[in-house]
């Protein structure tokens, strides 16, 4: 099977933008298509990876609107949706274009408009991610992740400050993201002293509401030279879910769909957990940047907050995690996180990360559909 | 590149459900699992087609679910949404995961539940596939059908009644049809009589609003024999779109997504129009059977209402069109709607389409987005 290259990325500026979603994907398409120095004609498949834009906008069919802003006709367009990590699976549907040899030019384009309804209008649509035998009752996302964290730091007896010190990480990271939303530190008292949303987890402990896009240019390996010789090589990617109902989990601390698809990603690029050199982490809930980066294969199960406590996971650390800001400090626009993780991961490995700049040859991006119920892997590596 | 080939599919009853969408999608997957005696703890990919479950349902998540509902974790699960061609995009999508390696057995299951909403709200949500600066002024598809029939009809200087007799046709064979929606005979008065809605466009010349699922099983063409001998190919298949605004187009009475489509699904499949035998096209619209009989390929432009004058695509004809009852007869739950078209060309080939059996050794499902904003079109054949 022929590799599959990354020639092209770029994400906008995330928070709370005017406009709508389609000046959104326009002006991320755009961007990357410059930077890979392409034009819109040239382009095979135009994919969108985006959760709810009939919910949010009330406008449907913003795969086929994208092709004619940009003039892209009459290349073939879709929308691929899987919550929250739609982005993510926008960029295997992306891969899967060009491995099959149905495209030689793929661009895929992720975004999200939300920040124009209410919080609760939001959170109605995004609670329905998961099971009504679950939320209908009000157990939606952010009462998992309370219950989950408690469950963790019972059972692994970690402290609630090691919570706090992943919001305090990812926040510090962002200053250093011109794209991110938070743009700004937040000091460890300052999270612990936060609103309590669903306890023990507190209002710093979660991500924004976000509005944003991101995008990524593919074609094979063997044409990747006719556009950059600073291509990034997308060498292992898979999705796998977990149960819907969250409550019929053996283990709620564990994440089915981080360990099997982190599981058939390794296999696939020939990597394993030892050869990641950063990593970008669904941290939508404090909790989750834990979970992962033990069911990633890191950390041993129970040990992922003291590689927090003990900087592993800083910038200057063994093993960065969110030096992009995470959704923690970057937001979290549903369909483009997936998109501006691996955008982020392809800057590390291209060495144009600026600041944020860490040593990496082998990057890691880790999005999670709704409380775990799909999960995608994906393994980046530069084409030496 | 390996070969793609179908080795199940089925369909629900189409029609007004009950229930919920996720039912119906659990019913479609059943049987098609049931036919290629495939358990769901087997597939490896597992895609859902909707447009629009969000905004029909307030429930999000169903790929989810739906893997949830079938026990088929860990498969991946995605959405595809391309409007009213969701189908054939799911089944395009299905078809890439298989071609790339990434999957040997990858279910689809197209479906909408539509009717539990009033007419208004629904044609509101499909209103807003199309272009905010056509749609906000009242020009919706039935419009757009509407201008279009009338400059055909003066075009090329074809009668009223031709279209009509699209609906008769189409109807007559859905009698024969057990999933069908409507299973009975229109007359060709019944047609000219029924109430305009666009003129020159009146009721019958409309397709229902529809609920409904089904489903398609693929895998290599190399494993193909480890389930069934007699698997269907899906040889050829591509998509394309036009511009988003309708009047932009130089000649509406051509749609450059069927011409786009086609010509790469016949070069992929080393077929051309004469080499179909059997066909299923997108009549949401009668006046829709017209033009892509001629874009693709089987009758002249301007020819083809002479063609259904003349009982060339009756069931008994040269080319028999929309076998299945069509989108009129049969009914339009949009993301099913292109499932249902291949499940048809599927049944046909292996001689199982009953009293609506032809002989057909090559067939195609042409499915349309929008008015055409994105078109897809499948060529498929038996292994000899």
């Amino acid at each position: 099977m022929e590799r599959v290259a990354i020639i092209g990325a770029s994400m906008t500026q995330f928070g709370k933008r005017e406009g709508w979603l389609s000046d959104l994907l326009a002006e991320a398409a755009l961007d990357c298509l410059d930077d890979a120095n392409v034009e819109p004609s040239e382009l095979e498949h135009l994919y969108t990876s985006n959760m709810a834009s009939g919910e949010f906008e009330g406008q449907t069919g913003i795969m086929n609107m994208l092709a004619h802003d940009l003039g892209a006709m009459p290349a073939y367009t879709q929308r691929i949706d899987q919550t929250s990590s739609s982005g993510a699976a926008g960029a295997y549907a992306a891969w899967q274009s060009v491995a099959s040899g149905a495209s030689d030019l793929t661009l895929l384009v992720g975004g999200e408009k939300m920040t124009h309804r209410s919080t609760g209008e939001s959170t109605d649509v995004i609670a329905s991610i998961t099971h009504p035998v679950e939320y209908k009752h009000g157990v939606t996302l952010p009462s998992f992740a309370g219950l989950t964290a408690r469950l963790y730091l019972d059972t692994y007896d970690a402290p609630r400050e090691s919570l706090g010190k992943v919001a305090v990480k990812n926040h510090k990271n962002g200053v250093d993201n011109p794209h991110a939303q938070f743009q700004k530190e937040v000091s460890l008292e300052e999270v612990l002293e936060s609103p309590i949303v669903a306890d023990p987890l507190r209002l710093y402990d979660f991500c924004p509401i976000t509005d944003g896009s991101g995008a990524l240019l593919m074609c094979p390996e063997s044409k990747a030279e006719e556009y950059t010789d600073d291509y990034v090589l997308l060498t292992g990617i898979a999705g796998a879910t977990d149960t819907q109902v969250v409550h019929e989990r053996d283990d709620p601390t564990v994440m089915g769909g981080v360990v099997e698809s982190s599981r058939e990603a390794y296999e696939m690029s020939g990597r394993d957990p030892d050869d990641i050199d950063v990593a970008e982490l669904h941290d939508m809930f404090t909790i989750l940047e834990f979970l992962q980066s033990e069911d990633l294969g890191f950390f041993e199960k129970g040990e992922g907050w003291k590689a927090v406590e003990e900087g592993v996971t800083d910038r200057d650390g063994e093993l960065p995690i969110n030096t992009s800001g995470g959704l923690k400090s970057k937001g979290h626009p549903l369909g483009a996180s997936g998109v501006a993780q691996i955008y982020e991961i392809y800057q590390q490995i291209r060495g144009e990360a600026g600041p944020r700049q860490v040593e990496a040859d082998v990057g890691l991006a880790c999005n999670v559909g709704g409380f775990g119920n799909c999960v995608l892997t994906a393994i980046m590596e530069g084409p030496q």
